[in-house]
């Protein structure tokens, strides 16, 4: 399903997040290095699970881990300023879901991302489903679900 | 002079900017770690800089160095949420000058700092006196000339 | 071709360099945070360019951008300690190569990526065909080719 | 006494750690930032905890935090390469200590830094008096002792 959706597109997110660049992410070419677009990521993922699944029982929101982050850059972005980070649900999966991000600086697209999360036993470290509440909400953040 | 500014009064500031604190800010104490907020202290200097220097000829801008930064960590800083940083010139000297800063969340104080700019011969890297105009632009933001 | 190769085997890779896991790397979970393990695999990849291209003309080497990034995180790395990151060409296009890497500690594999890396035109921001001595210097570095 | 030791000179620190230098440190002068640098110093203050007070109970060891950090920058540190950082005991008063710290790149010095850490009462945010087993083990630390 994700190939059908153009991240690169803001009308497909579900939630947003805000983000300042810092000198400190410029690299020896005056741009903002791929480590902090990185970041900007990480900051829509946190902002995501808050806002999104705050409902839920926060026993439940233990043991989850990134394991797979694809990114495409696809523009310099500038300092100083803002960028703005879009998520969306793309794929709801038994023990994993797959998110969909863009980041956008005055109104043009950074980079794109897509984001494989697991639900795993800390003690085996072994994949276990997802409870059925998450995988609810999940499925209400889903891309076209708006 | 230095000693009669209380740097966690936000009254005595002459510029201020914003930084959005990141998740990756956090250390194994979720605290926001003091390394995200060196950053913000240099994110306030380089807006300080274009802020009040801006009409300078940027041939002139060249070979300053921060070579003494002193920061006291006064309370913690929590994610997610943004930071104000306030700059100010608090000494003028010959071939230096000296900032005062601070960061405030939600109106409470995080951490105050003290910052020693040099102006050098990147050739002989001996200091030299500061040009006459960034002297002037550097006198009229010192404490207390609002 | 690169799905034949097991980026988790360290026999595969072709230059080799080390990193340092830092305190300010660990998460609130006190694990090394992936922004981190990113960083890794940058390092990873100036050290390549270094070994491997130093004896192309230094004009050649501009114009030179990662447009694409695709990590798996595989397991935790600790702090303190160090980590060693091996990385090969996996394939070389017209106007791109390939990268494959991988982050290990005390010999077991953390993460592993692949990177994709465009020539292009800084004055036009279009793609361009590699230079023939940067292409065959490439192909000495593939996988398979010790 | 700080004022008596030469935080220059490498003979006055009892615990060494090694940092490694990464492209994402470097700014866009092509300088190592500042803000890596404070982060080698705070690898040296984990490694000096590690090394100096290992064999205190655990329970001692949290409710301490850095107050005050004062640095000189004396030289530019160059990448790709290695720093050592050198950590030395300057002071023990009755609810804090006083670290002496250099970073040394190339047996050059690159910064040098004073630390304050107090200890406190999580609870009240006051500072109570340091345990005496870990005030015996940093006075076996202080500088001139070796």
């Amino acid at each position: 399903m994700i190939d059908a959706i153009d991240l690169t597109d803001c009308a497909v997110f579900v939630t947003w997040s805000t983000d300042t660049v810092r000198y400190g992410d410029l690299d020896p070419n005056l741009h903002v290095n791929n480590g902090a677009i990185n970041q900007f990521f990480e900051d829509g993922r946190v902002h995501f699970r808050q806002a999104c699944l705050s409902s839920t029982d926060g026993d439940k929101l233990t043991g989850f881990a990134v394991v797979k982050f694809s990114v495409i850059y696809r523009a310099p972005a500038n300092y100083p300023g803002t960028v703005e980070i879009g998520t969306v649900v793309t794929r709801v999966g038994g023990s994993s879901y797959e998110l969909g991000q863009g980041v956008f600086q005055d109104g043009s697209c950074v980079a794109t991302a897509e984001v494989v999360t697991v639900h795993f036993d800390p003690g085996t470290s072994t994949s276990k489903p997802l409870p059925e509440d998450i995988r609810a909400a999940l499925v209400r953040m889903m891309a076209g679900t708006k």
